[in-house]
């Protein structure tokens, strides 16, 4: 397992029993399948939903029973929607592993995230409640929604800043939403604090999206875990590029409209988005965010909870700043 | 509207509804996304599977608010197999019309089929139970494991009669069972009647996904709505060449040897397999499941509704023989 979170024994020990349950139910008579979905398990993923779940459920009065099986859909949930992802974006590494759709090929990638769909409903319907599989519905709908805008706007010069905050919103920042309104709501928080919860999940989310979007530009394959200006690469234009194209950068532009990018285009389109502001003005917003993410874990009630919150956030999302 | 039912007001009328409430329920904000499942609601399939499951809550007591849902989803669940099968299959016609993901690429059909998934669990989580939440996600799961097996068998000329025999009951039959189980159960009809309803499903889904298979060797694309060989040439082996692989015929296995199968290959596979008659094996295995449903279905309590589905289960695997 990821060592994120091995400084708070109590989380730590919570995503063990749920990387078990994980592990229980992608049992299936396809051993590829079984074995896919164990490699993406053991590729040291943050397990950043579940363990946001189980920290605000702590918030409440914990209940392991309902509380693990719901923690456990929504990494399996997040998987399937990363399964679904690299074949569309046909990546070829993900967390520094080779991804499903290009060991397996996209064929098997389709139905393992078919599969992973099916099992996290079924988990659901032996541990939760109708209320739970609307939420998770609800939000695996828009995360579609949030996917598909971001398809169809590939080489879009126009997308606009709130465009963009919507499509991030839908695509990642709700499922961090939920992680934190559902397991507060499920450990029994009154309706007030599950949804300041939820809102610190939103910023949390939102600034995380954003800094991943900024690390295509400034990290490095080591540190991502995948290659730099993949996302440009795919016509992917996010808040660094946004920012400077809305300036109407015709050299930017001009790059930008070529057939096929070379490395030394992707350098060159990097290097103005970070001499005109793009990345410096895409911190700052994340910072923001992640100010107001702060402003709120403050107010929640003093505890070792309200502590590991507030020192892994720090962690997540002043990391690579 | 598919014609297929228009003999039984009853059961068309109902089917109108069901219609009506997918329409509700895959509207978006993409219409890219909305389109395209219109066209498939529109692309005039049988709807055989909510169809059953109203016929088998007709012998209990229909509740009209329960019902409908549920067969939507079947429906529903059904086409967002379809639509990722047919990224598999690099398939570009079914029932006639060009594929979604023929028409909008793979990279959509991946997220369409997603979104489908997730209305389907959101309309149970509003209208349904944890129970046929259950059930319906272990079919699905069922479903899945059945087009694995399938595409890990592909050019497998070892594919045993068993083997194929499991492989469409899951990917099959599992569906039309659970129609006519949920049908019933919903209705509060008891569960002895249930699980013979359920049997029904069964053999009808063997059966017709048996004379699917034959169709690929003697129909023509006017009536079957795809092209004639195109499970031969992507190397799914089905029963009709199964029988004949049994019997070591070298020249037909030479053939399939080839590194790619022109139109007189498929022509001569064909002719091999009719004239060793895998046809006719065929024939008499679907045969055997129509007689078991029927005999089954004889045995039901008299009234509209039997005689309903003694005509369809003719008009349906009696059709191309």
């Amino acid at each position: 397992m990821d060592k994120f979170w091995s400084e708070y024994p109590v989380v730590n020990n919570d995503l063990e029993e749920v990387i078990k349950i994980i592990k229980k139910n992608i049992k299936c008579k396809e051993k590829l399948v079984e074995n896919a979905i164990l490699e993406l398990v053991n590729s040291g993923g943050k397990l950043l939903r579940p363990a946001f779940l189980i920290i605000a459920a702590r918030f409440g009065e914990f209940k392991e029973d309902e509380i693990y099986p719901l923690a456990a859909v929504l990494e399996m949930l997040h998987m399937a929607t990363l399964v679904h992802d690299d074949i569309v974006d046909d990546s070829k590494l993900r967390r520094g592993t080779e991804t499903v759709q290009s060991k397996y090929g996209k064929d098997y990638a389709v139905y393992i995230g078919d599969f992973l769909f099916c099992r996290c409903f079924k988990i659901l319907s032996e541990h939760s409640t109708l209320k739970n599989i609307k939420a998770d519905s609800n939000v695996m709908s828009r995360i579609c929604m949030g996917e598909i805008e971001q398809f169809s706007s590939k080489y879009n010069k126009q997308v606009s800043v709130k465009r963009y905050l919507k499509r991030i919103s839908s695509k990642t920042a709700e499922l961090f939403s939920l992680s934190f309104y559902s397991g507060a709501a499920a450990s029994g928080c009154d309706e007030r604090l599950a949804r300041k919860l939820s809102n610190i999940g939103h910023n949390i989310g939102m600034a995380f999206q954003i800094i991943d979007d900024i690390l295509d530009y400034t990290g490095s394959e080591e540190v991502v875990g995948k290659s730099i200006g993949t996302d440009i690469k795919q016509g992917l234009y996010t808040l660094p590029l946004i920012y400077v194209l809305e300036k109407k950068n015709s050299n930017l532009s001009s790059i930008l409209d070529k057939e096929s990018l070379e490395d030394k285009d992707i350098k060159e389109i990097a290097d103005i988005v970070k001499s005109f502001g793009g990345i410096e003005k895409s911190r700052a917003l994340a910072e923001r965010y992640t100010n107001k993410a702060f402003n709120l874990i403050n107010t929640l009630p003093e505890g070792e909870n309200k502590n590991i919150l507030l020192k892994t956030t720090e962690k997540l999302l002043v990391r690579f700043y």
